[in-house]
């Protein structure tokens, strides 16, 4: 990460933080037991990527990042939220998530359920209660919380859990080309779909025009996929200790970007869709710098 | 249930009915998989008792219902969400609902938790729409939905899972007046806050103001403790086959109103909150009638 980058992602990430530190304070009416947990996954050393893309495409279209905090702990909550869930034994069963225990290790099932649920319905207040902060005009208060949704969802990053469960084990029965199409269909909306609300929900809260909205989902497309195959290529050649994980995809026999191109292909599609991202920022100019700076970083990157 | 309720009963289930297949409606992102999962949970014979409020509460302050539908749809999706993942093996382990076999038990553990967060994101993307559609104001729309997220979220509903969980077992060590209130904090949330949200949606969504909206969210805090009461009171002398379910809490040693103030202690409470919800609605005259007739069917109900 060049040193433009890492300053913007800490200012990003002290920002966040304290704005999530102060929607989850504790009120008589929320048990001590599901904040904590609620904490502990969303100050569990996330990199923070979708809140600074919510800042960030916010500045790309004129909003001080400041006011756009509510949403990017939003868009964070919601992210914490399917990796607590993703991790439950029903579903992919890890023990570690960044080299910690999981929520249902520590807290049990019932109450990481529970954490995911209070953290996905509580990012639909925050972002709400940030409409009314900017005075959003009714019509793009509804498409901010719309937005959203409908990235977080079942036809969005919910629809590509299920669409990933699905995936597992087809790899064998699968022509190539079949298996590619599946593949970009998982990751499209697993990890796409809420990479393309964070960059949206930013463009709407600063009230961009149709045209700014486009290019920074576009953007946002493409590094969704970027990141994706860079994930797949990490699994492979990465270092597990940074990237607190056990086991790999690859041992457990999964469809992944690694596995269906090779390393060498895959890494050389990731670059292919960051130029395309770059692309996509140019009417931006100076402003779209950080957006610039984390699409290459994200292939970059070493966890 | 009197012939008046049972008619607007039908007729508001028939409308948000609609509603929901429309909104669950076949999309080529929306995987067939989880749609089927949502929309068994969904149709799987609810009494729809939360839409009917929010449907009723914006009659009551001036909107027709049919503009209300979504958001009662909403609150429906919710509801649903929060039974499916109530009933999984790590919370309360059902394997009936309402006489049918639940969800995890049809489609899997992984499905019924994804297709309970799909139905709760649904849910936000319903109202959303709702707002846009009724040209709310921003500071309305940032309302609507923030309101229904508290009253769903880890200060409401989700809350009062936790704090029922946590209240398992204890009923022997506690004293009546630390029980007493042990439980009406859990029913509160657990019940209450989702009906009150039901009844103060439909309220924002007419444009209300604040008196209407504290009627109404009084008369909710009412029937939601007085509903309560009733399932504590019908899970001791209903029939079983009526109420589609296996065991009792009463056997499972549950802490429960009935077993707190006995059989009769329980109904002269549920009475009295039941008179209180009736004044609260004094002032919508007429237009309240169905909301009168459902508070005292509430408790007279036999599933």
């Amino acid at each position: 990460m060049n040193a433009t980058l890492t300053r913007a992602m800490e200012r990003n990430t002290a920002l966040v933080d304290a704005a999530m530190e102060k929607l989850l304070a504790s009120t008589p009416d929320l048990p001590e037991s599901i904040r904590k947990a609620m904490r502990y996954s969303l100050f569990a050393g996330g990199k923070r990527l979708r809140p600074t893309l919510v800042l960030e495409a916010a500045e790309c279209c004129g909003l001080n990042a400041k006011k756009a905090l509510k949403t990017a702990a939003a868009l964070e909550m919601i992210h914490t939220y399917s990796l607590i869930h993703d991790d439950l034994p029903a579903m992919d069963d890890d023990d570690l998530r960044r080299g910690k225990p999981t929520s249902h290790k520590v807290f049990g099932e019932a109450m990481a359920i529970l954490a995911g649920d209070g953290l996905l319905t509580k990012a639909f207040e925050a972002a709400a209660e940030n409409a009314a902060d900017n005075k959003l005009k009714g019509k793009d208060a509804a498409e901010l919380i719309r937005l959203i949704a409908y990235g977080a969802g079942a036809e969005g990053m919910v629809g590509g859990q299920v669409a990933d469960l699905a995936a597992e084990g087809m790899k064998k029965k699968l022509s190539k080309q079949a298996a590619a199409k599946i593949l970009e269909g998982v990751h499209r909306r697993k990890t796409g779909a809420l990479i393309v609300a964070s960059l949206d929900a930013g463009a709407v809260l600063a009230g961009a025009g149709k045209q700014e909205r486009e290019a920074l989902r576009n953007y946002g497309e493409c590094i969704g996929i970027a990141f994706q195959i860079a994930d797949d290529v990490l699994d492979v050649v990465g270092d597990k200790k940074k990237l607190g994980k056990k086991g790999s995809d690859i041992a457990n026999d999964k469809l992944t970007y690694a596995s269906l191109y090779g390393v060498d292909g895959a890494r050389a599609k990731a670059r292919a869709l960051v130029e395309m991202a770059h692309a996509n920022l140019k009417g931006f100019g100076r402003k779209a710098d950080v957006l610039h700076d984390l699409a290459d970083y994200i292939i970059a990157r070493d966890k």
